[in-house]
């Protein structure tokens, strides 16, 4: 149903099982799984694109033994290789092209400071584009320490660059689980500093900071929290009566679902499929499973490009906007001899079954958009009767005895975090969504926000899209006086009742 | 902003300044203006299409002058003339053909009669549409007694055909408003027959009757109410604490918006277009004001029949969708001079005013899809140095002095509204929505609904989409038990939460 | 197959069997049909919407009975009425906003004069948009005489206009067959003038010329023709050896091509449909017969408004394109079924077969975008067993035994010619055309063109383009002399070889 | 103007003068460059996703050095290395599947044979796709000798797979100029064999038999040639009177140029943009600098991912069609300062000028995707004042003093040979087209073809699409007898005038 970039979506376990006691209550569908497979599978697929740039090390020092020091002489950090720092400059000012928004929040805030004061604590992933957001907020004021809230996602040169510039970093690419919770300790646990805002994706700094420095809580003056999983924990610690700061949910902001969902699938499903395939687009005969807004993304774009596109669907009224926007509604089984592609976009489990993969024809191509790796029931594949052939990286032929070959792409993981890339402008919309939570939590009058979960208000939303519209030269049209009026409309926004649908 | 099928858009005015006291608090935008005017416009531009079935009978007597009966002895109607009811017959039955939703709806509920007891006073369009809806609500049990929403918008055929099975009807083409005022009375008020629902669409038979017979409400279960303003005068009505029996919302429910909107108006506005102008789309610059459902369905049309749009936003979200959709954002003073099309889509006034009117090139069209009258300053228009020059129906030129001609269609009033049709379709997901309203007031169990305004329970708008699923032969798929665990859902529904955004 | 905006489409018969030998050899597809059945179908369809501009005089005089004088004095001319000039001027003047190519055609050849001694005699259909090129003719040093080539087409307003600026012109809506030939007869056979340019259109002057007065050929420096029959015609007698002058053949040029069936097309056919039956396209299962340009038009407009298209093609390489586009390659046998709207694009015969009319599911609609009133079997509903109901004008049902009915549109004649209006930018494009095709054939020096029939050179073409680029605004590059030596180009063009496809 | 995939575009160079006077009379557009430049830059690029299949050997003897036998004990072939032959055998399988055309061709000419007879040299690029038309012509009847057309992109293993089914393949990934021409050598002078057939892409192969073996053409019944540059050279001998041979031009066939061009470029923009730069598509402004078939191919794909596109034309009928598609049409100068992307599309040189690529703006990307690499100024770039750095495989920025930087793809190169993939079903069109060539001229009756350069007859041509038919599930309509006489066709094709535009 959502399909987020990649974040916090394949979650690290917590190997206590008391622990798990208190945040499983989520139902499964948040993409829980045994450790050694999360680990297995999650983070080096979504994060290929990065690694390109990301020089693969021999050096086999756990950066826990090393002893590194940056040039202005602090050691307080960790990370693969403090020397890389220059590489990982560049990657950043690179990405800060993209990410303009959060340039032109630096200079529209440069004045007053809004952050001064906040002592940050993060755990995200540590890329090019996190690392802008980070040194936004310190130029917003705040002081920061930050952690990778994944163990394979993390750009070790991006790392030193930060660390070089004297933000106390702790991550690297390939951490053993054991380091990722060091990580997230050292963070947290520095003499002399404490954390009063914490910015998590995942809910594990969060976590941890409930189990072992509950007393952080009493000067944290509130969360932010991104991802789909963090938010619900967030909201069952709320239900518990046990959120003890205000928290502000920014993984449901309207900007960032658009942008994370429909315009972020629209761009990457031709992407990961040409990757992986070659496919050519004209006159494939496609399914798309699901129409919600990742299905809809997928079909704009196999329709645009000439593929024959129709839809499942269980909701009626998504099936109907199926029907206007010109896709059959099926059910699978009546097409499925017939498709050249199948994609599931549903968040649901066993949408394609193996009864199905049967009737397929020879060469279709299987993947999943939409959620975790349940869609397509990939382990009813791993059975005597059937072959695997590993074609390319991502890529699976499974031939039947009769010689038939289904392609699998991604094990039927996320295809567009496996084999494509998520552009910098989508991860710039959530950086400035981040970033404008973490001041409103830090700025707002007491009482405004109690011990509750938040979505952000929407004038703050309008305005992270206000900050994107000059990357595409947008000029908006302003309201007088009069007809502001006449709307009943505050001239700065918000223009939207909240139930408004987009 | 919203862009309804002209029900209760532009409504008769209350000639009792105490009466507007109560009602006049909503917003300007409601689309209020003096009688003579409303008169002058709304109706017979809304329903041109429908008048082309309707003769146009030379007969002056007033209908409530004339003792007419129908073939069962019945004289407890008034319409212009009974003896067209065969003619009416027909054009109901074509009617039926596309409202299937309907007539599928009295199939399923024909054993247990879902409304049977119910007495219902309804207040609405009267075309052939509105007739397959009154049949039907009798097929489910119901008595009806009905009357027109707008003087001018009734095909005086159906209204005939409807007299003549029997239903109490009082309405015609071309009321006065005092006929108005007097039909509406004979529907309310009869001997021996007491409503017990209210089906209104505009709020006039609604205030009529909390005007003169404030004591019906005490058997009345629920008043369904389909347009803006009616809704409208509801909650004012709920605010003030005097709304006594639960109300239905129609207006705002999903599917009903979707097609008001984003489908209705990417199916109108080339019709509108093109049956006024004879325009060539491809190569057009048009300029869309306002990127809501209603701007978005124009400029869906637009861009596909080669036109190249651009669009205006007064709101950073909506306006960096249409970024990432394909369309500059620009102020309309920066493009005005180059535009060959202006289309106002808002819901505000003075969106395009007299210094733009001056500037627009030669020949270019400027018309009105958003709201009322008011997005175009037409009143700007009407100066003497000015010339106005009618050249079809519904088509001006106003010619500058140095001979420039702009093109204003519908003299700023709705085009689509003025110059084309409403597919059937459209008006089958509002009957079937109206339709199930009813039932579910009629048979909600005491305490569900207090006296209060509602929007339809989702369950029932999904069920609404699900009935109209079959004219495009699609196929719903079923989640399985295990699938339905998974997702936390009901097998039959709802799917989505409520503040889902399709 | 070809989809003209009628002119010359379905023809007038030549009374006289023998004239019928010499041309008749043509294929039966040229449309030629008995001559009541021509006279009683074609013309007031195809004209509808001029029809709309001009008032239904009852005076009931032949004009041929009249004695009419223009206020120069002149009686050269035989038009309905003379006094309607002025309303016709009007006419001319709103076409000419849309003409701007002829304008600046005037502007541009206006010292040079390049027809100076032209006399042209012209059979065309008489519209506001023709006499905009005859005024430019005119303007260019022409003389001209005029008659229309289809009795049913002559805006009389812009007749009289004509005539009252002192073109002799002889023509009027509804003249008999014997009236057609007397105005021909009139514009040809005139004291002290004679004709040594023809413009004609469908080849009856032509024709008539050569069977009466051959011996004006021996002046005559060139016949230009538009119609795809008098084209034909043209191509039969320079086989036979019998044309003494040199021909141009308008009718294949490149931009009238694309014009008046790609674009034209694409504009026209929802325009169609929307007018005769309301039709909402989401979602409507489409079949459009023929992948050509008319059926390529077809498809894309339809597919754009969200309709699900499929195609049939005899083609393989027609075929193949419309799988890359998108489209399903079906027979229509298998699709009839599930089909809401059936579309002929072919110019072939039969291609909707009793047997599949028969198949239909109730309210399919049926209609011809492709050529002449063959493709779809409308002889064969002609049968006891079926009804016909006449809905509105242009749209019937045929009503099978069991009740289903098929909404048959204009009786299976050309939808957009007798449903929908042609652009007056498509017709200006024809008409540019003409006016070059005029310029050179009558400046050309002895001996460039021979007694044969000709393509506008491609040069003339792409001027014709050009012309027609500032109505978009549009900013041609110009190759540096570098450039056209490396391409090996002449900088003014031609740009392309004769084979290149567009 | 037009974009091959790869073909025959950057050809190797004559060493000696002499050759060059005979051959070098085609305009320079043809691609002609230094040979050092040529091997440098094009073939390592356009082959890079085959690269990728292929082991990269740390093998450094030469092939030529080694003695090698396939395991049927012949030695007749010289590959990379014969023990690569498994894992090639599997790519030519894999390629089979999307193939399918030419499977069938095998299966419906096996009975008959009709190259029984044919011994055939060719010279090709070497791939697994190009595996499948050697083993189908066997299939057919043939004898083949083999040589690659380009010294980088014979792919080894597959090289190695064919000689081990016994085909005498000379060709290897990285050959030296000496190499290639010893290659050509050893294909065509072989003792007891001699070749009555040539295949060649680029003309090489035919100049070495002209040069070096002359009398080898009285047995040859005629050539084949694919390439742009070849089809040039074989015009020029036809001119010259030197032709002794019939030759087929299979380049220019409907169905190769509308793949090759407007299809692929269609598939292959998105691709090739996102595979270096992960642009996101949406809002981005983006002008396409001509608008033939390669500019409408790319401009389709943009428009559809969102992107705001604009168009510049020489051609006035081109930019009309441009117009009616949406596009605006504008100088390049006017627009550059706005523009995300440039893409050159023109087939002519300094499209693009140091004083745009001056004028553009911060992160402005630009590639193109027309011809050779002389479409951007590149080497205006190459000055001292900006810097060049290479910020990924393929992707350059140069930076300007004030810290500009322009992203430069390919280094001006055709992006979708160097950045992106050509479909397998793209190169079954052609190879499809090739071999059906080869059965042409193999078997046609004498005297049908002479000593001239020819056009593949338009009803092979429609073989060739009704082959690939099956690959969409596409059903041709058949005419019926009735039919084809009204249509004045042959029910098996032609079904087009040669003149036909599609």
């Amino acid at each position: 149903m959502a399909n987020k970039h990649g974040h916090g979506r394949e979650r690290i376990q917590f190997a206590n099982t008391e622990d798990k006691q208190e945040f499983s209550k989520y139902p499964t569908k948040a993409g829980r799984r045994s450790l050694s497979r999360s680990i297995s599978q999650s983070s080096t697929d979504s994060y290929s694109s990065a690694a390109s740039y990301t020089d693969s090390s021999d050096d086999e020092t756990s950066p826990r033994d090393k002893a590194q020091v940056n040039t202005q002489g602090s050691s307080d950090f960790c990370v693969k290789n403090i020397k890389q720092a220059e590489f990982g400059r560049r990657e950043i000012e690179i990405a800060e092209q993209d990410m303009s928004a959060l340039i032109s929040l630096r200079k529209r805030a440069q004045g007053e400071k809004p952050l001064a004061g906040a002592k940050i604590v993060g755990c995200t992933h540590i890329t090019a584009q996190t690392a802008v957001l980070i040194e936004t907020l310190i130029a917003l004021g705040a002081q920061c320490r930050w952690t990778a809230c994944n163990i394979y996602s993390t750009q070790n040169e991006v790392a030193a660059a930060l660390a070089e510039t004297g933000v106390p970093v702790f991550a690297w690419k390939g951490e053993s689980e054991d380091d990722f919770w060091w990580c997230i300790d050292r963070c947290v646990n520095t003499e002399g500093w404490q954390a009063n805002m914490i910015l998590d994706d995942g809910g594990d700094l969060t976590h941890w900071v409930y189990k072992k420095y509950p007393s952080v809580f009493k000067k944290v003056r509130g969360i932010v929290e991104e991802s789909v999983t963090g938010v619900h924990r967030l909201y069952q610690l709320s239900k518990a009566g046990k959120l003890c700061v205000p928290a502000m949910n920014v993984n449901d902001s309207v900007t960032k679902q658009k942008f994370d969902n429909l315009y972020c699938c629209r761009e990457s499903i031709l992407d990961g499929l040409k990757r992986t395939t070659d496919i050519m687009f004209g006159g494939k005969q496609v399914v798309v499973c699901g129409y919600g807004e990742v299905g809809k993304g997928c079909c704009t774009a196999l329709k645009a490009l000439g593929a024959i596109v129709c839809i499942t669907e269980i909701d009626p009224i998504c099936a109907l906007q199926g029907c206007m926007d010109g896709f059959r509604v099926v059910k699978l089984s009546e097409v499925i001899r017939q498709m050249d592609v199948v994609i599931t976009c549903t968040g649901n489990k066993n949408v394609v079954t193996r009864e199905q993969l049967d009737r397929m024809k020879n060469g279709c191509i299987v993947c999943n958009m939409g959620h975790s790796n349940t869609e397509i029931d990939v382990a009813s594949l791993r059975s005597p009767e059937l072959t695997w052939e590993r074609v390319r990286s991502q890529v699976d032929h499974i031939i039947w005895p009769d010689g038939k070959r289904v392609v699998l792409l991604a094990e039927g993981r996320l295809l567009n975090l496996s084999c494509s890339t998520v552009p910098t402008f989508v991860l710039s919309i959530t950086a400035t969504t981040q970033a404008l939570a973490l001041i409103e939590l830090f700025n707002a009058p007491e009482g405004r926000y109690k011990q509750d979960v938040y979505l952000l208000p929407k004038k703050m939303d309008e305005y992270v899209a206000s900050l994107h519209l000059p990357n595409f030269d947008a000029h908006l049209t302003e309201l007088s006086d009069e007809q502001a009026k006449y709307m009943g409309l505050n001239k700065n926004g918000p223009f939207k009742p909240n139930y408004y649908r987009y």
